[in-house]
């Protein structure tokens, strides 16, 4: 039975599953979904994810939705042999934990606004880049780099010196930022921080995926 | 080695780790943190936190921070009797995984909005309500909580017909909009959303939390 990714490349959400899925090197089918026709707010699609967004997995009779629920399973149940959630080792796995909440609580919100205002907004609705609401997330996302700074100083990546989930969901943010904002410095200005996002970047899993979301 | 919690018994994200400590059973030791007085944004408690937030958890050597960080590791570590993450379960645990994200992704944002302008702004900051911001948030609410509706119609609880962190999660931010708030018809509306709420807020440990952020 093929994995079916409901979603786009372009999306960040879907983008984020991609990579992981490359990094276990899982075979799969990528089924378009199309935003701009609306298809994620019917069904079928609604019955995937009843709140209407994409990405959503299925594998067999089982369907998800939220992409950080969807790579958590996939390493749980196909990417044993991966580091990436070091569920060998509890105290690892806890700090994995520790990183990934990190991206979602602090990471997530400020940079996904600067992304929206300087390349979704434009591009797929037509309106104009608010600087009052980008200067204030950029503000916001340089408080939250330099406690990552302040961190990758000691380890190479955010749980340890082993890459995971917690690193690879900030892939395709921390990619539109340098590629679609002028606030690429946020990262570039920071050594530890740049030198972790060019480990990252050069993947080459990730390497799949950031040409996957440019074409 | 007793567990320390430092935080506050007020604060919504305190009370979420407390009610899983009840749950389980575990003893510790609560140590307050002042917001008033910005403890919180000086050593050592950026020690623990570098977010500058509460809570964060001290277990021996091992210091993390995020109430749901912490609540998945004291399940892990100390929870294995209980059914809060169905780890015995494959399946089931990825429904809790599911749902837990729910609850961060759709629930936490506009009920915490609504939360804070009804009750902490005028409180702690001596702010007024803007009623635009809540109705907005309201609005938003409803529908994540249409959701939930049509999900409890199928299984008692929202990961399956087991009570687990995907529940408990909740408790803080909804009794403070049932107590603290004009919007409790949000849930009291919703008959299986009401049956589910009545469930979560009946259990012992429960009572014991609400009765701390009350006092
Ligand atoms: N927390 C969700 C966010 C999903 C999300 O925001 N998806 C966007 C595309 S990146 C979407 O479907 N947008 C359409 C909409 O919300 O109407 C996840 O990580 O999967
Ligand atoms: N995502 C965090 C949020 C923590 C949080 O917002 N804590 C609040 C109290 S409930 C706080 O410390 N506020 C003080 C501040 O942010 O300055 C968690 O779940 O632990």
């Amino acid at each position: 039975m093929v994995l079916k990714l409901f979603g786009s490349p372009v999306s960040t959400c879907t983008a984020r599953v991609m990579a992981c899925m490359e990094e276990i090197g899982l075979q799969y089918e990528l089924v378009p979904v199309n935003l701009k026709t609306g298809e994620h707010q019917r069904p079928p699609h609604t019955d995937r994810n009843p709140f209407c967004q994409i990405p959503a997995l299925q594998d067999g009779d089982l369907v998800l939705f939220e992409s950080r629920v969807i790579t958590r399973y996939l390493v749980r149940k196909y990417g044993k042999g991966t580091d990436l959630l070091k569920e060998k080792s509890f105290v690892e796995s806890v700090a994995v934990d520790q990183w990934m909440e990190v991206e979602i609580q602090h990471f997530n919100g400020p940079i996904s606004t600067i992304v929206f205002q300087h390349l979704f907004l434009p591009l797929l609705f037509g309106g104009h880049t608010d600087q009052n609401v980008v200067l204030l997330d950029v503000d916001k996302l340089g408080k939250v780099l330099d406690v990552y700074e302040a961190r990758l100083s000691k380890t190479k990546f955010l749980a340890g010196d082993f890459y995971s989930l917690a690193d690879l969901h900030h892939l395709p943010y921390a990619h539109y930022l340098l590629t679609s904002t002028p606030h690429g410095s946020l990262i570039n200005s920071r050594p530890h921080v740049k030198a972790w996002w060019d480990a990252i970047n050069s993947r080459p899993a990730s390497k799949k995926v950031l040409a996957a979301m440019s074409s």
